[in-house]
């Protein structure tokens, strides 16, 4: 995804919200570890968890949670998130400003469809000796626990007012996630299945809000062979054991088995194609 | 539940805590995104989570653990709770203020027992569209997540100070739910079982504190035929397999086995009779 | 351990941080309640959940998740810490100032490891009596949860600027946990199994800092009879059934099977000899 060479919308200004979201659980006290860090740079930190329950390690499960999240909150949210799979590596850590939130992250991805969405102004390297000089980092860092030697205290730094080029330098391109846009073709919206969760629910890369726009009527959803229709408010509205297409948490259309996995019953696999058409 | 027509009593003022109670869990943002909402609209809301790990749609345990939670925050906590099986139908949605506390959630029983407990002042139903006027809440409110879009505005519009009576419309009866009282009977405690946890524990409606009340000595518990004796401080008093009486975490008589389902056990159902006689 | 007889260090100003580490859970409203009866005491509180999925009644667990988050939060936080199988018993309730942190929990070894590594200047027992003539404490304290009757309201007050000598007599003397001390021998590091946890991972008594000191070269780990080649980043770094040497999430050395037990797999039980070299 490039950058806007020359973006004339400023970034927001902090508004003190910082919040987290994560893979790391909450048996263990590395988030509270990641709180303490950040409190101990910016006491008037408003803290917030979206979750801390993302499958370990995906990037593409963070990054959907967080794009259906990032409207709700007010301007100038910092919003941190470590679903990392690459630390130690060397991808670079991103600070990013939006028309409405600052990011900071890894670059695998997980920040980039919600970036897209609120609008992208600028985006920085997270450059270590830099900010160890402005005593925000303390060197070295170790390689495995980066939301807490990195993210956290660039986060803590951001919420507290400080500028967002003093991170380190710009970056023109980010790490995108393979989610292709759904399209109109032929008076049908056309998608894909871009992720199956792990009750074998098939989340397709068509949003409620691209469906609404498609069409104020009744829809009927095709996926390998079978047709769904309409689309119900939630899996309660069909018996255990049958087939809906429902509007999942991540706002975007999922096809799913009530008490049983849509993978499985369809055959289905990533890539799957998905056609709504009028009823 | 008949609401006091003309109470001298005077409504709570706001003391900024905002509690949070839902059937939600903490794997998706759902309970994130009502805090953004909130912050947006009162940043300085001190916010508590109660639970999010009320079993889905179980509008009894919400409205037991609201009860067992509510005598311990200060005067003037604003406490929402979203257990709410009846989105989308017209079921109200109610902002009720207390001797002690207000509430603000759907007019499913969910917050009687806690505002019988506390006092009743005065109840409220929701105005949607008077409150879109005041910028509380936005139309159109979503079918399917009236906690981000109707809950959420209310409660932190009322946790800033606003007046109860701005909501909307005064209503003289709440919905209850099916909890008979316990009654002294030729000398005994007489209730019932009011609920059977996943584990097979049988909640009955006798209150901790009615037991003090009713003897400081020891007591026998009879259920289905069985004579349990004494009221013991915790599973952990008996060996695996055994049956005990217990003060659940609801401040509520139980009878369970530990690490086994006393339902199965005693083959007992809701509104079994139970007795509890000094012994 | 004996606590210094006349410490001339100063204990820490409170910061207003207030953390909690229990094993209750968060379906029920315990730490919901604690959180009430802390913000009436203290509504300026600043409150971080370490964790409270510490398995319930395991006092090590606790001690060592503890002692691994406290260098991260500032000077003059409070510490409160409810892992207590001796609720009711005789068990004291302590207030302790360390170098950097103040802890309130049982003295029955959950605070040891963590002032120890901080730095203990003096301990204090709680006298209930006292406490309530100063309205700290509401008497009779329930037997069962002094979490909420007793810990939160000391971790209010202390979290507020009260001095740590209020609360009650000073203590010469903590419980202390079965947890020896590793040693350099002949070239090598010396130490053993302190725990096993529930996935059969062997949890030894050699600090990550400890080996970084020892060796900051390549080395082999030694445990029954079996020779471990280096120690890796995370699990992930070996297939499936393998067995590995990996500092865990307490910042200790860990022997683990990814996959598996390593307590099976080596037949190692706790107190298992483990020894460090270069490789």
């Amino acid at each position: 995804m490039a950058v806007p060479s020359r973006s004339r919308r400023r970034a927001p200004t902090a508004n003190g919200i910082l919040t987290l979201l994560t893979d790391f659980g909450t048996a263990d006290a590395f988030v509270g570890i990641m709180k303490g860090v950040i409190l101990g740079m910016n006491r008037r930190a408003r803290l917030v968890d979206l979750s801390h329950e993302v499958e370990p390690q995906n990037v593409l499960a963070g990054a959907l949670l967080l794009r259906s999240a990032v409207d709700y909150f007010p301007r100038g949210t910092v919003h941190l998130v470590v679903v990392d799979p690459g630390v130690g590596s060397d991808r670079q850590a991103l600070a990013i400003a939006t028309t409405r939130a600052i990011f900071v992250g890894p670059d695998n991805g997980v920040l980039w469809p919600a970036a897209e969405r609120l609008g992208l102004i600028r985006a920085h390297a997270v450059d270590c000796k830099q900010l160890a000089r402005r005593k925000v980092v303390r060197l070295p860092v170790s390689r495995t626990f980066h939301g807490r030697d990195v993210f956290a205290p660039v986060a803590a730094y951001l919420s507290g007012g400080a500028p967002i080029s003093s991170v380190g330098p710009t970056v023109d391109r980010l790490v995108e996630l393979d989610i292709p846009a759904c399209r109109v073709i032929d008076a049908a919206l056309e998608g894909e299945v871009i992720h199956i969760d792990r009750f074998g629910n098939l989340i397709t890369n068509i949003p409620a809000v691209e469906l609404a726009r498609f069409s104020e009527g009744r829809v009927s959803v095709s996926i390998n062979g079978v047709q769904l229709r309409g689309i119900l408010p939630s899996y309660a509205a069909v018996p255990e054991g049958r087939l809906l297409a429902v509007i999942g948490s991540w706002d975007l259309l999922e096809i799913a088995v009530r008490g049983g996995s849509a993978a499985n019953r369809l055959g289905a696999s990533r890539h799957a194609p998905v056609r709504v058409a009028a009823a």
